[in-house]
């Protein structure tokens, strides 16, 4: 289920600045649960892309594709979360190295949300089959929002495997692009020659919403990693 | 800086099934993270329920009092993770004594959530001002939306009190009867008499979301508190 890049087994070594003093048996359990934990970012970074690919060609069997697959990204999720606590269990770790266990737990619960907007997507636009849910003047502008919401998502899965904080913060500033996108589509939603009534532009706003959260939730999970390398907040 | 019903003090003490056998200063510092959980908890219901007035009278103070107050919860939700990771460090707990103190970070982080959500309908409020941000025709939807998320945000309350199962259950129904208000405010937002616009329509759609997101957030602190009395998920 899980497929892994060659490079992502040993990234996890770098994850705390404490690692190298690591009891053996707990560093493999940390690179079992970082090596969940970049699946389920590729996992969901996939499914928003899928669900975007969907939503603007009115695909139905691949809007059922990205709602099924949720599933699997939910029961990742549910892996993560016991192989924390197995690792608690058994390896009693603590200071550094308790919260790092901890930070999984979080990071993973803003992946399996991010794998729950896909869906919201997904089914937006299944609501609205055969019919496409987004009108030719939105076209441009969501497009652009799914650009960036996979740029981000991208970037967590590096950012996972390399601990690269110039790069974490960089997603501050994609968050910023994508918020400035968000206030693009209002604009077109609100103009004076919207026009496709309500029914499309709350369709509209929402997808809006669903990205711009995919996003948030994306930069959450980038500075729990910053947090965990840096011991501060980002 | 927090209020505490005299009941609250003792409450905690029920947390765990193995409370008995726990040790007393475990014990005490468990106390003060529920003691920080339920003034959280009632610190966003009075939220959300000072957004809905602020937003059916549009009154522009008490949004903004809404939206400056959260900054109060997002420090409650920092003191609750402080505390957790002091207990974590000075208790080294194990097994079931562990996963009872880290599951206070994730109910402060559903309460955190719920106290954005608060502050996103004042601000939905705000951004209509001096103009009611609610027409006429979705006053009655909006404000039974409103109540049931204030049930809920009770009895979150009350279940971190009293860990009450039958209480916990409750909220799942509660949850149903926000979704079919959710779909009544949509059949009202998209029937063809709906004069207000596209404006009006997303402000509309949005509003509905944040009640429903809040109640949702509701249910997961609810259900995380019943995993953690019975090692059960809900």
């Amino acid at each position: 289920m899980f497929t892994l890049r060659p490079n992502v087994v040993n990234a996890m070594e770098r994850l705390s600045p404490n690692i190298d003093a690591m009891r053996d048996d707990l560093k493999a359990d940390l690179l079992e649960v970082g090596r969940l934990l970049v699946s389920m970012a590729e996992a969901v970074r996939t499914a928003m892309r899928n669900a975007t690919d969907a939503l603007l060609a009115a695909d139905r069997e691949a809007c059922e594709g990205v709602i099924a697959r949720d599933q699997e990204i939910n029961e990742m999720h549910r892996q993560v979360d016991e192989r924390v606590y197995e690792t608690l269990a058994r390896q009693a770790p603590v200071a550094t190295d308790l919260r790092l266990v901890i930070t999984g737990i979080q990071i993973a619960a803003d992946l399996e949300r991010m794998g729950d907007l896909a869906e919201h997507v997904a089914k937006t636009a299944l609501r609205r089959y055969p019919a496409l849910a987004v009108p030719p003047e939105l076209r441009e502008v969501i497009t652009s929002m799914a650009a960036v919401a996979d740029r981000i998502a991208g970037k967590v899965g590096l950012v996972l495997t390399t601990q690269n904080e110039t790069l974490a913060a960089e997603l501050e500033s994609d968050d910023d692009a994508m918020d400035e996108l968000q206030r693009q589509l209002f604009r077109i939603l609100l103009g004076k020659d919207w026009p496709y009534g309500a029914e499309a532009a709350i369709d509209g706003a929402l997808l809006g919403r669903w990205y711009e959260r995919f996003a948030d939730h994306a930069v959450n999970a980038g500075n729990q990693v910053v947090y965990l390398v840096t011991g501060e907040s980002a």
